[in-house]
């Protein structure tokens, strides 16, 4: 693995001299690891000239669930905590005291205050901003990515698999929330992905809602957001099921709606797609079916290392999908007091010579009657 | 509760202005909650000259467990996501076009990026920094908060006592924190105040273990720290076992060496007391026997709307405790290789007069051999 780090390091250091930077340093969680193969808290990594440097609170946790620092980097310990302990502050000493006379920095995440910290420890370095770099190079993944992709939806499969097999009327939201978390980790999850998601009645089909303590009835909508985390990469899936014998004809017909647009989304994943298209397929069946307003912003998003990452398919983004991009479609209408809908999978885009888009999340997308 | 929120905001406005800053943006999550009431997704909170604004993407959640904005306070909706829809960047705007000249931020919550956005829409406000003005201000809590941590704790002891009810051993370390933190669900928290540590054999003692798949066997020590989120407010409780019939000689001393160290801790809470000398008085027991190295950098911490919050009952801290002041104390030791023993208490500050420091966290910390 350790080349694969050594790689990545590689590409950003010629990004950086490219743009003028003798140096970069890099504090955003999920770009520490992506480098480095580990993030341990506050760590702060040091893309030298030539060597690079992993800077850290205390010795690296050497957990299999979160990362094991690639072997051929050198660590450095700082003694204690506090603000004088900060590893993106001691990291930018080094970078000077090596020579570097310019250092790019994460400004979308470094604070105001530790930016200013760095200054006065190294007044001599020029700062510049790296942007997104990190970032871009998280987008498209390698097959070992995509592999921990799919064991994770394979997880959150399961999870919810069993869960359909129990009975579900008269618990709560947060109870059935709880009992899928438990659910991904008996399975193999690091954890879940993000804070699971279980609407019941008129909160279904809500993005992002969270459990509350009302309780399943016979007749609701229910839909369900949750994901796993296997070694560091996150994916999701969401369904929406009727509680009962038989749904009621609107939510056939808003089924069968919601259906069609994740489908039409689906189909538009292919390398070269602009990503606000893929967007404005799936959006222009709700919309025309006349449920314009109070869409979401987004149809889906870039997974990895974080749940919700680049690139966002959005009818404003920029930018055209690449093969080997893990992305969610997940559009949705919610009905205010009455409920609604949501269909999200996780899918990896592929030539259609391969096979055209990867289906991750394989659970059954029919309308269930549980 | 309105006059409460707004009584804040009226201590905040006076510093700001008292400090030549004629508005705040507040920004960070925990301080706007405690200013507004609630703390909807990236919100920000301008204090006017006379009015304060939330500024919001969506219409905030009406949840009692996330607590509500007051109604006092006029909310502005955005109307889309993205950088131009950056709550604190159009609160920037508004506090200019409300002819602010002046605008203190919170530098070390605000990203270098979002920071040129404000100076970028409203080029002719000055900037200054608010630093921790509104976490000195929750530093002192009100007996409402305090009665919610009260709740808090109480969820947390019947967690614990309940697990420690069941069969332990051979059970994963996960698998107890994720039966934990149900639990503390099932009494009514709003989940738990942080990661729920279960820490066995060789990994007991150590501070903010994440649990792992080891199983629970005869003759380990146990240590679990856990903690409630109840409206809002987090306390936390650590305690230390033994697994089987009859402890060993060693853990027998390890305790009560802790135990006693956590005791002197205890006792040195009183309004008036430094913040290193509660430090000092734990630290020296352990010190004097010997574990004066790999000691954690803190033998206590504020809790409130945070699990981490000030003061840092920690060597170089400086400051002085005052009446209700709620902080944890929470002495450890961890033995590389046998494992180890942390015991941990959230307290609440109170004058002698009032019968000293208030114990919310109840379960007993006598030796348990389960």
């Amino acid at each position: 693995m350790s080349e694969v780090y050594a790689a990545r390091r590689t590409r950003l250091r010629e990004r950086c001299n490219a743009a003028g930077s003798a140096a970069a340093l890099i504090s955003r969680p999920a770009n520490v690891r992506y480098l480095a193969g580990a993030a341990p808290q506050r760590a702060a990594l040091l893309i030298g000239k030539r060597e690079d440097l992993l800077v850290c609170t205390g010795p690296p946790d050497e957990k299999p669930t979160e990362g094991r620092p690639d072997e051929a980097l050198p660590v450095h310990t700082l003694p204690g905590p506090g603000p004088a302990g900060d590893p993106a502050v001691a990291a930018a000493d080094l970078a000077a005291s090596q020579g570097a006379d310019s250092l790019a920095v994460e400004e979308h995440h470094l604070t105001v205050a530790r930016h200013r910290a760095i200054r006065s420890v190294a007044p001599r370095l020029r700062l510049a901003d790296l942007g997104g770099a990190v970032e871009q190079l998280r987008v498209v993944k390698d097959e070992e990515e995509i592999s921990c992709l799919r064991i994770g939806a394979e997880i959150a499969d399961q999870a919810l698999g069993e869960l359909l097999e129990s009975i579900l009327v008269g618990r709560t939201e947060r109870h059935l929330a709880l009992e899928l978390e438990r659910r991904l980790v008996d399975h193999g999850a690091d954890g879940p992905a993000f804070p699971t998601s279980v609407a019941t009645g008129p909160n279904s089909g809500r993005r992002g809602h969270r459990p509350t303590d009302r309780r399943v009835e016979e007749g609701d909508f229910l839909s369900v957001c949750l994901g796993a985390t296997y070694r560091g990469y996150r994916c999701e899936i969401g369904r929406t099921f009727v509680i009962g014998t038989s749904p009621a004809d609107w939510q056939i017909e808003l089924y069968d709606l919601v259906f069609a647009a994740q489908r039409a989304g689906r189909e538009m994943l292919a390398p070269g797609s602009a990503y606000r298209d893929v967007d404005r397929a799936a959006r222009q069946v709700l919309d025309s079916a006349g449920y314009a307003e109070g869409l979401p912003p987004l149809t889906g998003h870039g997974v990895g290392l974080e749940i919700d990452e680049d690139p966002q398919l959005a009818p404003a983004a920029m930018g055209k999908l690449d093969a080997c991009v893990p992305v969610t479609v997940e559009p949705g209408v919610h009905l205010p007091g009455r409920g609604g809908v949501r269909i999200d999978d996780t899918l990896v885009v592929r030539p259609e010579a391969d096979g055209g888009p990867e289906l991750l999340t394989i659970t059954t997308k029919e309308l269930l009657a549980l």
